[in-house]
């Protein structure tokens, strides 16, 4: 086993690995920037580091620093959290070159996986679903129109260079293919001078659902149930769940052998995630596979009772997984807690936490690297805490999470806890009944102030 | 279902019965002392009412107070916690003709449960192992002495109306007799204004065990398996744990079958505890029932995933349990923090806590009414916080429990945090192997100063 860890990160996720190294006996050293010198996450490690001041790149980003405090601190391993280092081909590549364990993927297996093409045509190679689409970029009008016939509307064109919605137009039947197409195109070019496009299914009514897998050295995996992200604001995450109140078992079971084929495709040791989408017919389709700890690992944690950060240190450290795929029994919700004014478009607010009251009890756990008198800095993540909720039913989770979020105590600055709030009461959340679009219509105006 | 519980005590159980409430939907009336005006149970319920100042006996434990509190407030139903009330037989019966539904046991099941005497003539009656000794109080000296010459020695008098180790005395050989029989009764007198005392062999090695039933008003009982609460200092539980490491699966069901037993006897409704000694050679020995939620329940929560606060309420409005006993898979502990100075002989240290910062993470549950700037004051119990811990093997909790503990920071007050810290380091409590008697010979001397 190893015998001192680096931890590669900042904040919550840093003070969440610190907490099971300690618990397992492994000594441990946090990095941190200029701005992080009063961060639970320096006060809870054996020893910490600076390793530079704000932005990232010189710090958190900064292989060469990180490497640098590793070879000092005398650290055989380095765990890189989530965000940041964790999913750079690069870094995993030094790591191995300077004899320290990367808790991780190696470069091949994220370079694999961070090229989308890359992965999409090794996922076709395993047997997993993917949205069916063009192979590469589209090259007329006429090769489209083909090409959605063959694979049903509605189709969706997406540009090569795109994000946030820019450049991309759904088309739901033959006649609006060529005007869809030339906006599209024209939107394109404008935005990232590139009018490349692609073109896909569109994924009707979807759910954000992935598998959490762990595989060891042996090339045996697992997967631990799913989780619900379907509650995103611009893509970001808010709310996760598990069970999915839409998945049956027979869908988990095919999910879960899905993933399970995608991680041996790689051989894949570790944690880590295949993000599906699933439609209103019950179909998914692989998205991505994330080679890392996620933010919303702990939803996993409470209902399975393993300690996935603990799981992921022995398969580093060679040692063998049961092997044993998990069937859900208990419910779990997560709500990050951001540093945000949710009735202000989410604006980011940093600031001095001037009183602090964590909520408590029976199923209620947080994970936070925050304190009453800490001043959230302005130049990282909004995150400051995960509420995280276990119980017998969904039913029982909702009220519960209602209930700590009443708890909660936070004051001196904004943060996401009264949106929480009114979506615990919201008729749609609870119905379970929603897609990943379901913030875009959320009536946020009464948290206003 | 009840509209509005009144939760007649304060402190985390207050605060506790609050939360569940909460996640109920049910109303919840707070009563509170001068003393307490600033303690979280009074913030977090919907209503409170001051019932008088301290002592106990001029607010928590005044009937009149309380009974108008919940007439006022229109409360359908009364929580009483544990200790003050809760086994107050006169109270039961008030409420009762109040027609307020008192949650726990009725005035006859205390009555028959709270006198030492009659307790252990229904557990014979139903099969329950007891003690060997005395049938009822004994009538002198004489009588005691032959009686301890049938049963053997060592033996035990024991105050009637006893409890916390007062009135209570080991006789080792029969010249010892005769002054041991005259402290305790003089101590008895001025204790509880009752110098009846009975006779019992003295359990050699002892295991404090205590079986955890929920029985409903069908006449169901089931178990939720055991406690052991072994680490005590002068009767006074200091650290839980379940399962317990002596207990076989054999013995926890012929344990859980005598503790239903014993609950069927007496037509018993809700949550209770049946409380055994198990000696050295694994035969156990019926000691008391406790008719109410007791300090450490949260244990057989973490590990059932039961709330067994819901529990208690649903089975007090007539809701059926599902009768299936608790098979252990899960290891839970817990710790009570109190402000009591541990090297200097638990002294209570109550006063101004000036920085709070609370345990998180995996496995991690905190169960408290106090809070940065909170003054606790000296009228009450010093307990201040439970944290509870959960995992997947003992050794696991016991790891995860010291890594809480270094993390939990309480400043301005002494606490027992540095002495829970010393246990979870020390070889006899990890080896699993240890009497109800291990504290007594227990190293305090480095926790000095």
């Amino acid at each position: 086993m190893f015998k001192k860890i680096l931890i590669a990160n900042r904040g919550e996720i840093a003070l969440r690995v610190i907490r099971t190294c300690r618990e397992m006996g492994i000594k441990t050293v946090a990095v941190y920037s200029t701005a992080d010198r009063d961060s639970l996450h320096v006060r809870f490690a054996d020893e910490a580091v600076c390793i530079g001041p704000p932005p990232s790149r010189q710090s958190y980003l900064s292989i060469q620093n990180i490497i640098s405090a590793a070879e000092v601190t005398g650290a055989d391993a380095i765990h890189p959290g989530y965000g940041f280092l964790s999913e750079n081909a690069e870094f995993s590549q030094i790591c191995a070159d300077y004899g320290i364990k990367f808790i991780g993927a190696t470069a091949a297996q994220i370079n694999g996986m961070g090229d989308k093409a890359t992965a999409k045509a090794t996922m076709i190679a395993a047997g997993v679903p993917v949205v069916p689409g063009s192979e590469g970029l589209l090259e007329s009008v006429e090769q489209g129109k083909r090409l959605a016939e063959g694979i049903g509307y509605p189709v969706i064109v997406k540009a090569t260079a795109g994000g946030g919605g820019r450049g991309m137009r759904i088309i739901n039947k033959p006649d609006e293919f060529e005007k869809a197409w030339n906006d599209a195109r024209t939107e394109s070019a404008a935005a990232f001078g590139n009018d490349g496009l692609y073109l896909e299914k569109f994924v009707e009514e979807p759910r954000h659902i992935e598998i959490q897998i762990i595989g060891d050295q042996f090339g045996k995996v697992c997967h631990l149930s799913e989780r619900d992200c379907s509650i995103q604001r611009r893509h970001q995450k808010l709310v996760e769940e598990t069970p999915s109140p839409i998945i049956t078992p027979e869908l988990r079971e095919k999910m879960g052998a899905a993933a399970i084929k995608g991680a041996q495709a790689i051989g894949y040791e570790g944690a880590g995630t295949i993000e599906f989408l699933v439609d209103k017919h019950g179909d998914f389709f692989f998205m991505e596979m994330n080679t890392r700890i996620q933010v919303e690992h702990p939803i996993t944690e409470e209902v399975t009772d393993f300690d996935l950060i603990k799981e992921q240190i022995k398969v580093a450290a060679g040692e063998p997984i049961s092997g044993v795929n998990y069937t859900p029994k208990l419910f779990a919700m997560e709500c990050r807690i951001n540093a945000e004014d949710p009735g202000n478009g989410f604006r980011p607010a940093p600031g001095k936490i001037t009183n602090l009251h964590f909520p408590g009890g029976h199923g209620v756990r947080i994970d936070s690297h925050v304190y009453s008198g800490y001043t959230i800095p302005p130049n990282y993540d909004s995150m400051i805490a995960k509420l995280i909720v276990s119980g017998q039913s969904r039913e029982e989770v909702i009220t519960r999470m209602k209930r700590a979020l009443q708890e909660f105590v936070i004051e001196g600055i904004k943060t996401t806890i009264p949106f929480h709030i009114k979506l615990m009461d919201d008729a749609g959340f609870k119905s379970g009944n929603f897609t990943t679009k379901y913030l875009e219509t959320f009536d946020f105006s009464s948290l206003k102030g």
